[in-house]
């Protein structure tokens, strides 16, 4: 077997297990509540674009929206994950990441990483309504998991209300009634005092 | 809010949470070699479908594709992860699947949850070409990952040669050139001795 394109696919492949090490601040509620890492947080998301593609603002491209959910954290083998209430490291983890997407893409026959990371950089720039869709559900899954595990990673950082809403507003971008949702959750969260008001 | 309709399918998301504490018996290479869960599986074998498509045997619709990889292990939420070398346990595996694949998708709305059921009984059946080449991924990455672990499955169960060939021949009925390649890794680990001749 000599398939050079079939070889770097797979060396991409094996390489791609590193993200079951990548741990988030969410703790998985199912599983003695240990972290949560971003490969599962990626099967989750990309599960919910499946179940949830009725409720975007606009009608949108479901095989874009998966693939840009099982990409879009890729980069986080390199760069580590970054809590999203985190704004000093936030800084510089674009530019950590726009480094690992250009090198495990460029792992891939190079037609076809120039296409895959075009669709990384398409949810990252978060202007089409695919991207806006995706980012939505990125966003909405760690709120909708806080608040069924009594506010666990908000409790834990001791985050406040207005912070969720500043920085989960862009739900709205992608589908106004899982903004609507989140709005609704938050706000019995903080009535619970899993958030501070 | 008052939307049935969300309601239900976020109901169902929660409940895919706990696809995160199934364990399977190949290990996660880049996370001290703990035990992998079916959800970080369904992730990676699923971004595999996006990376391998053009091996694929006959064209696919890789949306369908996808869909059923997310989707194919959800139901060992109820029915657990059977080792795939495991006879006895495989016999009334089925059973518990089907019941498991009842009770989540009638979780849905019902035109929802009949045509999701309908995707995974598509891949569960292994007749056409998008079930045939899931399938093949679904069989290979378990290969690779124990190739890519010092044969770590295989050497902590015993396993021999012609049982991963018996188990996994069928890779070949989705992709000939992920056989061929499945088979030349099966070959250097007998050469290497972890797998049995």
């Amino acid at each position: 077997m000599n398939n050079e394109r079939l070889i770097k696919q797979l060396d991409l492949i094996m390489e791609l297990d590193r993200l079951k090490s990548v741990l988030r601040r969410t703790r998985v509620k199912s599983a003695d509540k240990r972290l949560e890492n971003t490969a599962e947080h990626s099967w989750h998301v990309a599960l919910m674009a499946i179940i949830l593609e009725e409720h975007a603002n606009q009608p949108i491209d479901i095989t874009k929206v998966v693939k840009m959910l099982l990409l879009h954290d890729i980069v986080e083998i390199d760069a580590g994950d970054t809590f999203v209430y985190d704004a000093i490291a936030s800084e510089d983890q674009e530019l950590k990441e726009l480094e690992a997407a250009d090198r495990l893409f460029s792992m891939l026959p190079e037609d076809q990483g120039i296409k895959l990371k075009e669709i990384w950089l398409e949810f990252e720039k978060a202007e089409s309504d695919d991207a806006k869709f995706a980012k939505a559900l990125d966003r909405i899954i760690p709120i909708l998991m806080n608040y069924n595990n009594q506010g666990q990673s908000w409790v834990e950082h001791g985050i406040k209300r207005q912070q969720v809403i500043d920085i989960n507003g862009r739900i709205e971008h992608g589908s106004n009634i899982l903004w609507e949702k989140a709005l609704q959750v938050i706000d019995e969260s903080v009535a619970k005092g899993w958030l501070k008001p």
